[in-house]
């Protein structure tokens, strides 16, 4: 290899520091692939905030070197920002067959379609450019999941996407240890893991385990059995059928996404649903309560889900005394009020709800520090990049992994947008590239910043008081009354008295202010009446709320 | 005893369906006591909202009556609301010496003095009217919490407070357990108990277990140590500072409630610190990092805290590379994400962060199933009322109860507000009085109401735009073009194309408009201009903020 041979190039756009919006660019010379296109959700700071998607202004820049996605499963963090990327790049996306369908349904949403999608199966590999990608088969949360073998010109690199070792898994297809292995014994130059459970000991249990809980909880219901879960873990889904159909139960689907995935998995073979097992809600009052199975999303609590609607009577179907709820779900980090909300009130309802803290009714999809501890044995990885977590996730994984017998050196705890390079003899981190969240809120994308999202937060603190003054143009005087109008301050009608305070205090400064700042620019009269209600108003209240004094210019 | 002889009234007033403002009237004939007076942290529905009280006009009402406030400890959702019930009502308050200390504090930082403030000890017995009340020593969280139990005309009523059954205390005075079992050997009529983690199996450990961690932290420890916990826990702070001291390591408070606090304790003989154990902020300097431990604020992630200053680096002592950092607490719910966000920095700044998913650095104060079943042995209760806790922690307390051989008609689920009447014979829910949450903005306590937080909601998520249009008043027609102001909604500068759209759209409108419904009431006007300026904004930009169209009349 020449002195001047390209590096092996290693960029995340998302994922790193975070849970959410996972993509990460693999580069060498005149190629490019990236891996996963996901959204983040927004966290509580964002307010109004639909979605976050990663910044592409180095995909966008480097479109003539793209060859395309590689998607390594179907959730929202590692798809979601497709219809935004795929509007602005056109490159294929390759991913399962389950991944591939969940993508499609994505576009049709947006309105696009006659995008290039390439199905892949575990066990097949493509070539693009300089590289050779093998798909080898996880396990995870969602059918379909994939890790990445990619060959470049410097060396093996693999990214495992998200994952969990499951020596008995719904599907019966285990992780395929013995690829790893073989990839293990060829030598790896580097390893991208997945992080998120780096600070658990132990192992991730398997899946099938849920069935004994199911199997127990569903032979003590008396009355119906109304399950919640993530639509699009297929393979809970499957076992709440099973346990519903071997206690003669049928199974009604409630809620758009899981009325829609299972639609999709039931298409493409991924669920069993044996003939009659499943029926429409308004067949339910055809059957005893005893021989019904509920299936619905809510599992975190979410306003508008289907167990939420059933949890406060806004749903066809109503909980009530006698029947059994079973949350099959642990409330994701920042969901813990809302799901607890949710278990209160069915509880109020008289139902037996059946959660985490009382039963095994959920596993986690992600891989614990025993079975990283696995892949790094098989692997043997060079260079190793913690990904898909929070930096305490990093922090953990990269300790690990020098635990492992990685190298000090060779690990490599990376921001979004930092630049690892790898030559054939050393790597390094070199520099940054952009990389950022866009806001998504409505049409809108990223046209709400910081600005924005602080008169929003404190407009949720405090509220708005905008005083109206209306002046003459030609002659700089009061012609009316000040006006007020205000929103999330006060109750207008319980507070007369201080608003007629107020008018009368906005008098008296704007006949004072406009003598010592008048027009035609009024800034400076603007910026003191601010100063001066700002100091009526906290003297009054204790309350800052945003104030906006505006001056009507009028001609007459 | 009459047939017309009153019956004993128990009435929550705060505290059932929710962790937080707990009070609890008991009454009979002319005499009423409250059992504790507690504030609520406001979830994060309630926008802007300081704190929650509970209503307090059923007291009001029965001012006559109140013989004394009983505290059963310094928590402030049992102490956070004295200040505004003492400020309506003057009724003396009984508490240990911890707890009063505690009171005295907060009623002195609300400028209140001169309250008739008892100091009782555990075994204390005290009558007020009719009721005989004797306290009884329980392990918590922290110092100088007490049960009470209280003999009425019609018997014992016991009311746990929060409580664990730690053996092996801190302080070495572990729950009285042989006074419970004399009132259980004598009769008891009602059982009030904390339901906190009736969720969880087996026993709560003792809070000295912790020292074994803090022993190894403290070993291990190569830099600084800093320590977050909550500043009221006493037992804590003891042991982080013993742990300190072993390790020759000098101890330096941080954090406004942590330095308040400790004094308050240290004072009070609740706080043991060996000599030239306590250092200034500005003394560190003196001392090598492996001789240094800070115990702080900021478990909770909170973001005025020590901690998250100090790993925020906007504190005179910032966390950097080489610090061990503890934080030894669990997340409360709803503060999930803020801990994490505090972790996550901690770890990027290079600190070594040993926290509750690592290691056994916390211990909650509250009893689980295994505690409670000893105290349902103990004290064999006729009627049970789980209070202390949100409805799932009610449901599955009052299971228990049954299970453990309390009649199912005699367990009772309360609302606050409810009255349960408890005669010679039986006891039943017998109406309501009222009840519920007074939220605290600023100096306004329960003016701030739905109408005010859903508009506070909607601008949180939304912003405000406003229109100003003005308008001759003897003519209705317009004088001027209107004017936009708009915040939390777009990004103004960068959105003049959509902003002069929309004032085009406003002054067209308006001319429209205000031909088809003229003044001088603008009623009509203005609902017809929000609903065409929202169809505008929403086509634009798929966003509904509050919109506010406001008509100046100018006389001219």
């Amino acid at each position: 290899m020449s002195k001047s041979a390209p590096k092996l190039r290693i960029i995340p756009l998302g994922g790193l520091g975070e849970i959410g919006k996972n993509m990460t660019v693999i580069e060498y010379g005149q190629d490019m692939i990236v891996i996963d296109c996901g959204l983040a959700f927004p966290d509580e700071e964002m307010l109004g905030i639909d979605m976050v998607i990663p910044d592409i202004s180095y995909l966008e820049a480097n479109k003539d070197k793209l060859l395309g996605f590689i998607i390594t499963h179907g959730h929202e963090d590692h798809i979601g920002s497709l219809p935004y990327t795929l509007d602005k790049l056109d490159a294929p996306v390759y991913a399962t067959r389950f991944t591939l369908a969940l993508i499609q349904h994505k576009l049709e949403e947006h309105g696009m379609e006659n995008k290039c999608l390439c199905c892949i199966d575990a066990g097949d590999i493509i070539e693009l450019g300089c590289f050779t990608i093998e798909f080898i088969k996880v396990n995870h949360s969602i059918a379909g999941a994939v890790a990445v073998a990619i060959t470049t010109p410097v060396g093996v690199v693999i990214h495992t996407g998200d994952f969990k070792v499951d020596y008995t898994p719904v599907d019966h297809e285990p992780i395929d240890i013995n690829r790893f292995a073989a990839y293990g014994a060829n030598g790896v130059l580097a390893l991208l893991m997945d992080s998120t459970n780096a600070e658990l000991e132990g192992v991730t249990p398997s899946e099938s385990e849920l069935g004994k809980t199911f199997e127990k909880v569903f032979s003590e219901a008396k009355g119906r059995m109304i399950v919640a879960s993530f639509a699009s873990n297929v393979y809970r889904i499957q076992q709440v059928i099973d346990a519903a159909v071997r206690h003669n139960r049928v199974v009604c689907f409630q809620g758009r996404s899981m009325v829609n995935i299972a639609r999709i998995a039931y298409e493409l073979g991924y669920l069993e649903l044996p003939e009659n097992s499943v029926v429409d809600i308004d067949q339910l009052k055809n059957y005893e309560d005893d021989h019904i199975c509920v299936m619905t999303t809510g599992s975190q609590g979410e306003s508008m889900s289907g167990l939420f609607r059933m949890a406060n009577a806004n749903h066809k179907l109503i909980v009530g005394s006698g029947d059994t709820v079973m949350i099959s779900a642990s409330a994701i980090p920042g969901n813990e009020r809302s799901v607890g909300r949710v278990i209160n009130q069915l509880f109020k309802r008289g139902a037996n709800v059946i959660y985490d803290r009382l039963a095994d009714v959920h596993v986690s999809g992600h891989a614990r520090r025993e079975e990283l501890k696995l892949m790094f044995r098989l692997l043997k990885p060079k260079y190793f990049i913690p990904v898909h977590g929070e930096n305490r996730h990093l922090y953990r994984h990269a300790r690990l992994a020098e635990e492992m017998g990685v190298a000090p050196q060779n690990v490599f705890i990376m921001d979004n947008g930092n630049v690892l390079e790898i030559g054939p003899k050393e790597a390094k981190l070199n520099g940054t590239v952009t990389a950022g969240s866009l806001l998504v809120d409505g049409l809108g994308v990223g046209d709400v910043g910081t600005t924005v999202l602080k008169e929003r937060r404190h407009l949720s603190q405090e509220g708005m008081f905008s005083i109206i003054i209306p002046v003459q143009k030609s002659t700089g005087v009061l012609i009316g009354l000040p006006e007020i109008i205000t929103r999330g301050f006060i109750y207008v009608k319980d507070s007369e008295e201080l608003i007629g305070e107020a008018k009368q205090f906005a008098l008296e400064s704007s006949q004072t202010l406009l003598e010592k700042f008048p027009g035609p620019d009024w800034t400076q009269f603007i910026a003191a009446m601010k100063t001066a209600m700002k100091s009526f108003l906290l003297n009054k209240t204790k309350r800052t709320p945003i104030i906006v004094p505006i001056v009507v210019d009028i001609e007459c």
